[in-house]
């Protein structure tokens, strides 16, 4: 008997659901496949009903690929409609969920699931992003550059550097020294971007604000001229759009500056006395949370950072409910942005007296797919956040949780969380493959598929240090880190300079934040090359942005990871193992015979058993394989 | 190296948090355990604080019993307070949540739990619960006894039959057959309860209906004269109270029968043609769901059960929400019920037009604890609820989803749910040890302690064949059975004739409704000495009620599973194998030595290996080991 459990497959592609994204009323077709060659003689479709238990029998559909398809009709009764498989062989009863097959009854917690009258912001899956921190990537226009001392933040007086400097880092993450990247810097560079093959830019904060980062930001309703001011960029997503890019924009509404006008704690912006800070009668005053002796609610104790209130009806109008709100201005005409990545997310109405976030972030929604039915919603979290991944809150978080921190685990770094920890950061803490399997599949297995397509996959940004800067980083390890990120499903992002292996360090987040080498000829170097050949091998192929997904196999210290659908199919291999490792690859689970060539994608040559079944991974090796499909 | 892995321990006892039922704004001491022999070298409490991950090293208490205590501070600032463990030994983090120990960073689903504010029915754990179907249990008072004839529904005529009679069925599970089993019955038999170790009744319906079963009501305001009236419900539980024991009581709120006063559809007991069905202009109307042609919704189909309409304030009023309302007469004197279960709680206030079931069992949840803090709330729902058990609306569904379909699937009958369809019912799928370990733990991993100890265990009710009637059964199977249903974190419920394996059948649900056999000498019977012995052996151990609980171990075909506190400890063996396994068994985990004895509770020999770590486990054989404990 072949292993035919591992063949076991479902997902909510158009391959298998018939309406991925149904209206409430519809009746959608669901499909299941499994080796023809195996013992399962009927397949159930489990749903709840209104809350009772359905098992319907699934038709034989037809064979193909050496797969059999099963088939049967799910009506869309309510906002969220949950679904498993049972699989009856002569002896067992089998279910299948989104984590697997399981030989008991697995409850509901990973249930495939569609949701009804949702809108997928459709072109996400297809996307390749590129984060962008403004003042490091490229000086458009050396006129409206920071000048040294132009202005000072506590103390601190701003700092006008040179492209070719190291990034210095003040207390309290105040970052006052200036580089003058800017929006025309960016829009100078899409046709660079293009070529590389990105299709969508996420901007780090571009609001008026003091710091480099500006997440302190003192005005949201003006980008910072050293920035090139609003009209910048209006220029630059139009540029954008016109070249079919999407453009998104972080931005923190947990907190503000102190400088913010409304808080306006003093300073060189607001120099009157107006504002919340010194006005306890100032309308903004409700805005914030101040306490006895005019203390304050901050950002995780950083009094730069004066948590911002929702309990005020007037705050949640000017930034999300109003016509004329901050997250709606930016996405009407002439800026027209494509979405919203939301600094803190994670802690956002979140304090010991208040707990509204699951009120907010709905309304938050709301507010922005009335203005724009396709515009992302990308939250910054961390950590397990599927109670947010529902449909009805965000999109997709930052994904570190299911992507970053899983890979540069794997491949040998601390786990992000635990670095943070003065003893934990010391423990090696090494990662099997099937540990790499369990916390992507967990992952996933929380989220209908149409949220899966939304993830938006990363491994470096802003606020980590960079892979490539790590000692312990070779070529092959860092390849294998690339490919995982291109094969989840989602979006991957690069962040800027990353295929340039830029220079910086793991110090602080200033050592991920240097400025683009862009004399350095890195065009021509292994890094650039892989993400180029990666984002245009995802532009081609349809089963790379919207196939099906699965671990094909799960080694001891090597996975693969596979991308399908009926035409082609790819299968990644990632090893961090120190010896050479035979993984068994059944390729007839995703209907292939086998690699098409005898190198994979990168040229590289493929050594396999006799049989084709199985291969030699060498240690910490990482391959793509384009597979030879069996007809249909 | 032990495996010190499966020491690794904490739970909701107060061994383990100060206060199991904390309030906001209180600051909690946690604990953890661990071998004292193990590398552990640090553990950490990790708790989600307004968003933001917070990893707290904790204290070394004390080590006693060979394990070593550690120990840290939560501050309870939400309504729920998520928390678990980081073990660092010199060479990995691990982490531990309710689910076990995993090597990766698990999410957040199976996180520890503390709800504030949450009142638990703190008697439930305590209890051992005693299921009567009040018809069939004893005949008290012969002159209420139905008489043949008496009435008719729907063409039927109901009938009286004689106590040793077969039960018949009806069409559309009318049951119409009247054994005069009543509630004087129930009361006089306290006294033989009492002795039995039963500390908590649970009545199938009582209120006024024509059939037996009496889910079909006709007025939820007054107990069926058949039964005895109201004034016996009064003096039942007046009685029952005297004794310390608890009653709750059956109702359907989802579905009334058609001879229902507000339905009348017609009939012999309200014959006007008042009421919903006749006069679309009655206040009725909107109590139920109708639609062209005087159609109407009604429960899975079954026409004589109309569903009831919770948009309806009205009928939401009349049901919980007003003063007089059905659900809180009853709680008050002279009736004081300790509690309701919900009959089809899981398809309440749903259907393809109105999903309000998370709105309307707060309020039913709110309306109850105000007539009565303590009251429990059951509701029926046969697979994974979790979502209902987070402390805002069920105390428990019937536990056949984490208890009854468990055991009986793993002794081999079939899942209750496979059994209801004809193709899957005929397919062994046989069970293994580790099948059970997965089935209740990720049932009870989903939710807070507090609510585990409410859990309504039982393998047998009105609703299912009785496990004794079932051909496969053998006295140590069954003995297994009854082991598993009083060790499992909650309440046992004995259904009432369980203890005298009354006769029955599995053809229909009359089979498993005999009427109890009281002339049978079953009091000298091994059933009945297993249950006296288990509800004593409750009685007299904490460890069995509120002690901490986990699988000590899991073969292929036995599993061990443990209740226990520091001055004692049992662990319950049950195997369905068919030869004999040798079972290891960690004592030292749990800060035990061994058995207390060369034999079992049930005076059985233990045969152990010479180092005393495993334990010979015969095919199919179940064991009550009381445990030595090592000094503290």
């Amino acid at each position: 008997m072949n292993n035919w459990i591992s063949s076991v497959y479902s997902d909510g592609t158009p391959e298998f659901v018939s309406k991925p994204s149904p209206n409430l009323g519809d009746t959608v077709s669901i499909k299941l496949r499994v080796l023809d060659d195996s013992p399962v003689q009927h397949a159930f479709l489990r749903s709840i009903h209104n809350g009772s238990e359905r098992v319907q029998k699934m038709r034989l559909k037809e064979v193909s690929q050496g797969l059999r398809y099963y088939e049967a009709d799910l009506p869309m009764n309510q906002a969220r409609v949950r679904y498993q498989f049972f699989l009856a062989t002569p002896t067992m009863v089998y279910y299948y969920n989104q984590r697997g097959v399981f030989s008991y009854p697995p409850g509901n917690a990973w249930d495939f699931a569609l949701l009804t009258d949702y809108v997928q912001p459709a072109w996400v899956k297809d996307a390749v992003f590129y984060q962008i921190f403004p003042d490091r990537f490229c000086d458009g226009d050396p006129d409206t550059d920071v000048k040294t001392g132009e202005y000072t933040m506590d103390g601190y007086p701003c700092t006008h550097m040179h492209w070719t400097d190291t990034p210095l880092e003040y207390p309290e993450g105040r970052c006052m020294d200036s580089f003058g990247g800017d929006l025309p810097g960016i829009r100078k560079k899409l046709p660079y971007l293009k070529e590389l093959g990105v299709t969508a830019l996420y901007l780090n904060p571009i609001f008026m604000a003091p710091t480099v980062h500006k997440y302190d930001c003192i005005d949201y309703f003006h980008v910072d001229p050293h920035f090139g001011g609003d009209a910048a960029l209006a220029d630059l997503t139009q540029a954008a759009h016109d070249l079919g890019m999407k453009v998104i924009l972080d931005i923190s509404i947990n907190h503000t500056g102190t400088a913010h006008k409304w808080f306006n704690m003093g300073g060189d912006f607001f120099p009157t006395t107006t504002g919340a800070y010194h006005n306890p009668d100032s309308p903004e005053r409700a805005f914030y949370f101040f306490h006895e002796g005019n203390e304050y609610t901050c950002w995780l104790g950083n009094r730069s950072l004066p948590t911002l209130n929702y309990t005020s009806d007037a705050l949640r109008d000017i930034i999300y409910r109003g016509p004329d709100s901050v997250l709606r201005k930016w996405l009407r005409p002439p800026y027209s942005i494509d979405g919203w990545r939301f600094d803190v997310a994670d802690v956002m109405a979140k304090n010991d007296t208040v707990q509204l976030s699951h009120t907010v972030w709905p309304e938050i929604r709301a507010a922005i797919r009335a203005e724009n039915p396709q515009a992302y919603i990308l939250a910054e979290d961390w950590a397990d956040c599927a109670d947010y991944l529902q449909g009805d809150e965000w999109d997709s978080p930052m994904n570190y949780f299911g992507c970053g921190r899983v890979i540069r685990q794997f491949l040998g770094k601390r786990d992000l969380f635990l670095e943070r920890h003065p003893v934990l950061r010391d423990i090696p803490s090494p990662q099997a493959a099937s540990d790499v399997e369990a916390r992507v599949m967990t992952h996933l297995a929380q989220l209908p598929w149409v949220l899966r397509e939304n993830q938006f996959n990363l491994f470096d940004s802003h606020d980590v240090s960079r892979l490539h800067n790590w000692p312990g980083i070779t070529p092959e390890k860092y390849r294998g880190a690339v490919l995982f990120l291109f094969l989840l499903p989602g979006a991957p992002s690069i962040y800027y300079g990353d295929e340039a292996w830029v220079g910086g360090n793991e110090k602080n987040n200033e050592g991920c934040r240097w400025p683009m080498p862009w004399a350095s000829g890195f065009e021509h170097g292994a890094a650039y090359q892989l993400y180029h050949t990666m984002a245009h091998l995802r532009a081609q192929h349809p089963a790379l942005r919207r196939g099906g997904m699965k671990f094909l196999a799960v080694g001891e210290h090597a996975f693969a990871l596979a991308r399908f659908n009926r035409e082609e199919a790819f299968v990644a291999i990632v090893s961090n193992g120190t010896a050479p490792e035979n993984l068994v690859l059944p390729f007839g689970d995703i209907g292939a015979i086998g690699p098409e060539g005898p190198v994979d994608l990168f040229g590289q040559p493929l050594t396999f058993s006799e049989d084709g079944s199985t291969l030699t991974v060498p240690p910490c090796g990482s391959y793509l394989i384009s597979c030879r499909m069996k007809p249909c």
